[in-house]
């Protein structure tokens, strides 16, 4: 085995490992610190309790859906488009994670809802995304509202059930993608974009 | 002991005394008919199945929350002002089960997802509901949209967390009424009633 210096990455990567294979009521630090060959010690040198560990492995997890989503809220572009595909991603996303590997899903899921202060200030940083999108739009003549961080707010909420974990089984009925039209449809209106945009682009013309 | 016929509404308020007392996992047929003092041959001349008695007893659960609303629907009186009275009325119903009793509401919160056939016309129930507000509200120029009952259904939707018993522990959220605030005003907005009614009315004149 080639020695590697331990680093907080290479912790949260085992920390991951072990979740898979135990899930988050059995690991412990110790079976963190055993998968890499270091003392308990050495991994609470960076995560000074399991606690501490666990909200940033939690991060880690949400990260992986708020980054590419900052992505689309940093475009330029028509905003109603911008929203219409920064929501879609975000239901992408996270339905392909429940889908693919259900039971880490549920894992995450679980481990997710106790890190509460992770878990605000990731749907806080969603909203503010949100938020830049519909400044955007305002700013381009696209949309028509007062307050774009109260807005923001209730887009989030009006699509819980298009993100929101506790929605997952939801996520496969056969209705769903119809229903999020629907709900999107609504919510653009809402916005004062009652009319599609002139260009309409389903997909980034580049990435 | 009076003796009284057994009717299907005896057993039904037998058989949620039962639940009460038991949970939906413990409560058998032959408690029901125990609480009665009847055999439980009596009880399946009404139900001929415990599945059958289980339906019977979600569905009118449900109903203590579809009726009112129905009445709601019913009125006559500006769309806008009556579909955010729906809407409030639905969250409070729901809410005031799970606040004033919460282990009853829990317990029949799994029942009812058991129930699955009663949920799918219930919830149909409801968003016929709403059509029927939109649909009143095409016709007195308060709503501009295509389709009453897709848009009903978004509406519903967009509101899950405010109705879905899934969302119950963030009810009491200090920010919930905010939000449905927000959500709220998003969807008229899309319905295309961007302007408050003239007359606000936020209690129904006579009952």
């Amino acid at each position: 085995m080639v020695e590697e210096a331990l680093t907080a990455e290479r912790i949260l990567e085992a920390a991951e490992e072990v979740l898979r294979r135990f899930g988050p009521a059995k690991a412990t630090v110790v079976d963190v610190a055993r998968a890499l060959g270091v003392s308990h010690g050495s991994v609470y040198r960076h995560f000074p309790s399991k606690t501490a560990l666990r909200d940033a492995v939690a991060e880690r997890w949400l990260t992986r859906v708020s980054k590419p989503l900052a992505e689309v809220a940093a475009e330029k572009g028509p905003a109603p488009e911008r929203l219409r595909r920064w929501l879609g991603l975000l239901f992408e996303l996270k339905r392909k994670k429940a889908r693919d590997e259900p039971e880490l899903f549920a894992t995450y899921t679980n481990l997710v809802a106790d890190a509460r202060d992770v878990v605000r200030v990731h749907v806080e940083t969603l909203a503010m995304q949100v938020a830049r999108i519909l400044t955007d739009g305002v700013e381009q003549g696209e949309f028509t509202l007062d307050d774009p961080v109260t807005s923001a707010w209730a887009v989030f909420h009006a699509t819980a059930r298009f993100h929101n974990p506790i929605h997952a089984s939801e996520w496969s009925d056969p209705g769903i993608d119809a229903a999020f039209e629907g709900v999107w449809s609504l919510l653009r209106g809402g916005l004062g974009a009652r009319e599609a945009p002139a260009k309409v682009r389903t997909k980034p013309s580049k990435k």
